[in-house]
């Protein structure tokens, strides 16, 4: 990989801490700019990741790192996808090449990472919070050092944002955010806050009011001083009030903005100007995702998160033959079809339209989409009160960020027994995104949660027959399927419903079984192939299907059939699928003829890397479970 | 239970239904609030409930209920703590004696206990998500019926419902939030939004703008007509602007108050206004929590939630000597000792000072106290950031609360594995509050976050031990215990830290053994001795003290010593502590002459009811521990 801005003799190679940053004269700054934008570039184009938000706020970056001394100064990036130059400045440069590699830099901020990290991050919307405990912190200490957090418009519209800026406007001592508006979060940007930014603000009196102003200004010149003065102000008194300032003020934050967030020269004024304030500052700078690299500024939501592309054209890179097609798409286009006949289906999504699938929803169902923005909590209760009114909402969000909605799901959806579908697309390992993204929580946060059925198909056609089980029920449905492509099976045209907690065995054996949920069915099945083949040993695979209601009859059977049992996940053990096997043969006493190992995600988190190196690693993939079970096998 | 209203000839006894109040006059209106204040009292006197919330409103119930066709509209309470004079208005009235109790009246609105329940509530802050649900359900339906939310302020603190109204302002159809201001939410109201709800916008410049319209007005009243005409439009807006109405404004609600919430007459004037309005529209009411009942009046936190109270003076009911004290005062206690000499212990509570025991901190420590309002999302990251600081955060909220926190817990604070220090109190049946209120997840959404420490104390003394070695731990603890007295045991002056991940063989026995977590641990001894008392068996008790890391050498060695092993947890069993119990076990191959049973709560929302009640229905007091025990020694 030509990573020129580093081999040669360019300024970046002399940037080894922030401090170097700011012995830069305002026009080096700008021909940094140049070296960071060409070294995300190349490297994102290689090892995928957040091009567009990253080049948004390279500049911004500078004159964060011109202005500020983050040797004592704290910077916390919401997301933190956006923090790319902020690596390649803080010490980074040399490794960024390994960006969201296995054992290479992460695609987020994070602590063990760097000194300057000062925060770890990766879902939306925690750096007021998180900065106003390293403010508060500071405060009661009695050190004097900055807090600055960077947040998104996007990230904005989440509730824990509000949360922090609400407490922000009683704090004493300093606190500064950013506001950076690029004018759409991932996707569009929604909601009135959205249009509140965007100053759309057009109530009729508010017009009128201004007219009034202006027509006395030209009516009565004659009146001079006092009154010109006065009207003078007030003109600019509603500027300021009919700007994003309004709300920010309200909140008792001291308001500066918009600024051009291209600009390193203003914004390192503005910077120097803040450093002269105590209390909360809210600085609005504007930029454009992507900034700087054609492809991205022109489709900003593509090049959000892209995988690998050629650096020239921005196209992206192809590996072969097409694959499977994805769950994703599979999620998608089957629900497009169910909402043809079944009028009573409404998708929501929180800023995610194009990752979940639902973007095709949007186009043929427009009335019936709702996309709420970075609100996970608020989508699960709208759906709850979608549901009843006899709808059937089906809420896609990525697994990991259900989490967000884990009280809602209690105490919205299910106490109620509403018929909300939640899809948890990404359930399990993302890869490349790391830790702050794996789906590796959710079968044992959910499990547990009365009424809920709880299914995980093995194939991307299975999944097709789970959503239309899911449609069909009178009451709470979760269902979690992997990023990536399915595996390669024929899908159905009219998928049926499948009968409910009950799991199908894939594969007969006779010397021990393997009880399989969800993703890792299919290569269950492929590690009792090799298994024979090697060993001549017959294992039989069971394809569990449902989390809950789990088959507790079947698995009874299986376990009085075989006495070893191994239950594969691709979840954290602790409370997952594995976890219900044992309490149903527990209380069905067939655990003293049959033992149970389980196998699944450690008790711990798991770093990044691709998808399938993280499965290998952790032997979760064909080989994985196959050298299991035949230990377990060859035990005892 | 003497219930005047009802058995004499009263205006409620001739209330069946929402429609009998809309055919009452003003005055039978004002009369009728006089009969359900008493018989709210009356009932709240034997049954304990929310008192004041629900006293504060019974006129603005009155006013919905003549304005609104609750045939068609549909009411959505926020927390619905403050419902009482609605569910007497909506056919409950002969049964409002039965609040709280077992098979009586739930404490909140319910789906299931009335069709006058749109939508199910006890938590804060979901009623604009749900509201806009029906709303948009409605419009999709073409159907024409109004949806109304009541929010108070405090729950206008939580991201939910700033994310609630953020999506409501772009809706087209009908929307009608009011805001019932009684400027404070449990305890005293926190945050920018409240200083902004109170009026207390005091930047320099809004006043210096105001002294100049003023000084105008005065100056220069010759000019006449345009002019004058002018600067009382200006005045008139600026009032308008600096009212709560600004910020809702800009969420695009048509904004009307604020108004009297005791004046039934302007109100329902107000409501016919409503009902020519479209899209959102927000009415602010300003209410007096414990309205019309001096001591809750004078005492609106104390009267928030209340036990048994003499209704005459209002003093609590006393129940023979005081017994043991409450885990709650224990950790509140504990914690204001040790931070005595520990500086970097801060209290956080979220709009819970008093029902968390944080009371006593807060006035000891008042610059180390932190109430962040209703908004448990933020609090845990807040922590996060005071963690990062070196400090030593303490978190206190009610389990069902902490579900809220569940992706904070994982992301902001176990991921980086930072040292805060998790309380969950009301950790189990909380009893009459309920299936809203019960903490019956925690041990299963909490038991598999990686890093994190989690402990249940058998008793207060060992609340004591289990909190000083939370803060001396370098890493996140969470501490779970339950609503009410401890078992009565000596409490520690100086307490100690335990030895992490092991439990305590309490009682020692022959012939099976019990495994105990937290509050089961002292009834599970007292059942193992009715035991041998009456069949002479020789039953093994076990506190196991830590759910994670849990004690799994010990366990592995009672599974090899006793063929039955007993685990009782008060919390629902799917994913719970006997399900980390199994896992260790299988793990170590030491099920095969073990055979384990687990007791615990069903698969199921537990109803209300006194703990004691619902813990004897399920089983799970000494005598159903008991009998279950026996049942399982005599199986086979």
């Amino acid at each position: 990989m030509d990573v020129t801005p580093l081999t040669q003799n360019s300024l970046l190679s002399r940037i080894k801490t922030p401090a170097d940053v700011q012995r830069l004269s305002l026009q080096e700054l700008s021909q940094l700019a140049v070296e960071i934008r060409q070294l995300i570039i190349q490297t994102v184009s290689h090892t995928g990741g957040h091009l567009a938000p990253s080049l948004g706020v390279v500049e911004l970056t500078l004159a964060l790192l011109k202005s500020f001394d983050l040797e004592s100064d704290k910077l916390v990036w919401d997301v933190g996808h956006q923090a790319y130059a902020y690596k390649i400045l803080t010490g980074r440069a040399d490794r960024f090449n390994t960006l969201r590699t296995q054992g290479g830099l992460s695609g987020f901020p994070k602590r063990s990472e760097s000194p300057y990290d000062a925060f770890g991050v990766g879902h939306s919307s925690t750096s007021i919070s998180a900065a106003l405990g390293l403010a508060y912190g500071r405060d009661l200490k009695k050190e004097h050092n900055r807090v600055i957090a960077v947040i998104g418009d996007g990230s904005m519209t989440a509730g824990l944002a509000y949360e922090g800026l609400n407490q922000a406007g009683g704090l004493h001592g300093d606190l500064t955010v950013i506001l950076n508006d690029n004018e759409m979060s991932i996707s569009k940007n929604v909601g009135a806050l959205s249009s509140f930014l965007s100053r759309n603000l057009t109530k009729k009196w508010v017009v009128q009011f201004k007219k009034d102003v202006e027509s006395i200004l030209k009516a009565v010149p004659k009146i001079g001083g006092d009154l010109a003065t006065y009207a003078r102000k007030s003109e600019e008194a509603f500027k300021h009030f009919f700007t994003p300032g309004m709300l920010f003020e309200a909140f008792r934050f001291n308001y500066l903005g918009p600024f051009d967030g291209h600009n390193i020269e203003q914004l390192t004024k503005v910077f120097e100007q803040v450093k002269t304030l105590s209390g909360p500052v809210l600085v609005h700078v504007l930029t454009k995702k992507g900034k700087g690299y054609t492809p991205a500024e022109n489709n900003p939501t593509y090049f959000h998160g892209v995988g690998c592309f050629e650096p020239e054209t921005g196209l992206a890179k192809k590996f072969g033959p097409c694959g499977a097609p994805s769950y994703t798409s599979v999620f998608g286009k089957t629900l497009v079809k169910e909402a043809k006949t079944d009028e009573r289906i409404v998708a929501i999504t929180a800023a995610m339209p194009e990752g979940t699938g639902l973007d095709q929803f949007a186009s043929a169902y427009p009335e019936r989409f709702v996309d709420v923005g970075i609100c996970e909590q608020h989508a699960v209760t709208f759906a709850a009160g979608l549901a009843a009114e006899g709808f059937r909402p089906v809420v896609a969000i990525y697994s990991t960020f259900m989490q967000r909605s884990y009280d809602q799901i209690v105490h919205d959806v299910c106490l109620q027994n509403l018929p909300v579908t939640l899809c948890l697309d990404r359930g399990g390992l993302v890869g490349e995104d790391g830790p702050t993204h794996h789906g590796a929580f959710d079968l044992s946060f959910m499990r547990h949660i009365p009424n809920l059925l709880f299914m995980a198909p093995a194939d991307e056609a299975e999944l097709q027959r789970m959503l239309v089980t899911a449609l069909k029920h009178e009451g709470p449905v979760a269902l979690r399927y992997p990023r990536g492509a399915g595996v390669g099976v024929e899908l159905h045209d009219a998928p049926e419903p499948l009968p409910l907690g009950l799991g199908e065995l894939v594969r007969d054996g006779e010397d021990g079984v393997i009880v399989a949920i969800g993703s890792r069915v299919h290569p269950a099945r492929l590690a009792a192939e090799k298994l024979e083949k090697e060993t001549g040993k017959k294992v039989a695979v069971f394809n569990a299907r449902f989390i809950r209601p789990i088959a507790e009859q079947q698995l009874v059977e299986l376990a009085g059939r075989f006495s070893k049992m191994l239950v594969v996940e691709e979840n954290v053990l602790k409370g997952g699928f594995g976890a219900g096997v044992l309490e149903v043969l527990a209380d069905n006493d067939a655990l003293e003829h049959c033992r149970v190992h389980r196998l699944g995600l450690p008790d711990g988190f798991v770093e990044h890397g691709k998808q399938k190196e993280l499965r290998a690693k952790l032997g979760l993939d064909m080989n994985g479970i196959c050298a299991k079970m035949q230990e377990f096998l060859d035990a005892e």
